[in-house]
């Protein structure tokens, strides 16, 4: 079992790969190796089998032909230009989000041994005037760059499959939070950093009011998440590949007194409330009223309450 | 008003330009100039202004910049491998379909004057497990690469227009029923065929079941519809450039008892009834129970019945 994850200097990929070194198998076979790939070198994790790191350019043919291996069995396809930033450079989005899973489908088909592909995909796919409750039968409409990519992305998945070329999986992630690390041009950054720095004794600011919803994943369960994807049989995921992973939603008042019920009263008074209306406008228009059925169905599941949201950045992540 | 129609060859194009040519006007301006872009040289048509017919490769960047000239006022994109074809040659499909429409996009774009593009999209966006009724805010689950890529297209139109850099619309077209010419590797052209051959006192092969329900749409209408398109002010769109255009669901046995109405009972005995499981394949995959309320509500409109659309077929295109 020869896995490569492509966005493998990231929260995500590199806490899947520690994960996936902990368990040492996926989808019932023993892991042989693991490559992490980024465009910028990844940090080698600690792991029972090697782990390769590799520096790779996503738009280009002859890179992805170079960092996907003939005898690769798992691609997870984590690489993004996020929302953010695909809104401020939108040839830059294109190219990295469109062209670049382009690139890794057209690779892994060429591979002619149909990898199991698991693409990352994002709760931007929603908007617009798409009504609530979104099911998995709602309309994508995506209000941004990002979300039109990775819908793109989602149907590509698709198709390549239906045609036998790959054994692919689109998982939408709703906001991902507790992140670790350092605030990102995500325009969800924020639902991540009011918390994360706070708990590290440092101000953050939150640039929408206290009142705004929005739907949440732990890293810890995304990654739990995102291998049951991985292993989910084929034909479970009937005519589509692209399913909504669980999350909850909670307002970011919810999310502020959960971590004062962990943490104490002082991180919440480390917030600062300055307003900024290009973030309010792109995460306004995203959704928070997910119903993901189809996920639970497939043994997916979410976060019991953001305590547990902060409890794990606590207990994984924090400095 | 500088009005360029790429797959101006084809059925759709030609009577688009007939009709443009005829009105003399669209969106309140006089037309000056109607170019007929194609793979193939398209006829020419009459019209009281000059009609350019140009050979284009719509996958060649270089070609577009020569095929839309920077005073094109209107775009429209009909240009497709249909379905049949897309399905058989994969790389062919998304090679025309999606990137020649990135291709269109791209220099409509370069401009920098925010063109009107009519995107032409179809029902084959719609199928796999999505309940009926379809309704305009059902999701895309495309069971054929034509699907998949037309939906990929639209994605693009509106997130194109919603960055101001092309006023696009995309309008997916029920079944064009019934279509002049000769049958083509589309799956959906049986569902002309069976009448147009017959009529013209030729058989015909109907390679489904009578009781097959489809999704129709005049040529005639049609073309009215992608007019009204280039003319709905932008703003009534709202969040999302793509329409499903008004049709009508008539089974096979419904369609042919038209036909009878309208011509007597002699073309119906010139249908055979031979099974194809590769279209049927194809064809039963497609969604019947639409519901295109927002289509309806720009003024766009069906046929009212599918005696209208064997009359429009004897009165515009019977040899």
């Amino acid at each position: 079992m020869n896995i490569l994850i492509i966005g493998g200097a990231g929260v995500v990929g590199q806490k899947l790969a520690t994960s996936l070194a902990a368990r040492g198998t996926l989808r019932g076979q023993e892991i042989s190796r693991i490559t992490l790939a980024d465009v910028v070198a990844p940090t080698v994790i600690e792991a029972p089998f090697p782990v390769d790191t590799v520096k790779c350019d996503i738009t280009d043919p002859a890179s992805m032909a170079a960092t996907i291996a003939a005898d690769t069995d798992v691609i997870y396809l984590l690489a993004a230009i996020v929302s953010g930033q695909a809104e401020a450079e939108f040839d830059l989005g294109w190219n990295i989000n469109m062209h670049g899973t382009i690139n890794v489908l057209e690779r892994a088909r060429a591979l002619g041994t149909k990898p199991v592909v698991v693409f990352s995909s994002s709760v931007a796919v929603y908007g617009g005037d798409t009504p609530d409750p979104i099911t998995d039968f709602s309309s994508l409409n995506p209000q941004t760059s990002y979300g039109a990519q990775k819908a793109i992305g989602e149907m590509m998945v698709t198709d390549y499959s239906r045609k036998g070329f790959i054994d692919g999986r689109a998982f939408r992630l709703p906001t991902i939070s507790v992140r670790p690390g350092k605030p990102n041009a995500a325009a969800s950054s924020f639902m991540s950093s009011i918390f994360r720095e706070p708990l590290n004794g440092v101000a953050a600011n939150c640039p929408v009011d206290d009142s705004f919803p929005h739907y949440y994943l732990s890293p810890r369960k995304c990654v739990e998440n995102l291998i049951i994807g991985a292993e989910i049989p084929a034909e479970d995921f009937g005519p589509n590949r692209a399913v909504q992973l669980p999350g909850r939603m909670w307002t970011i008042r919810q999310c502020i007194d959960a971590m004062t019920a962990v943490a104490g009263p002082e991180p919440a008074k480390l917030i600062t409330w300055n307003d900024d209306p290009v973030i309010r406008q792109i995460v306004k228009g995203w959704r928070f009223d997910l119903r993901p059925e189809k996920a639970l169905r497939l043994g997916m599941s979410a976060d019991d309450s953001f305590e547990d949201n902060i409890r794990y950045y606590i207990e994984d992540d924090r400095p």
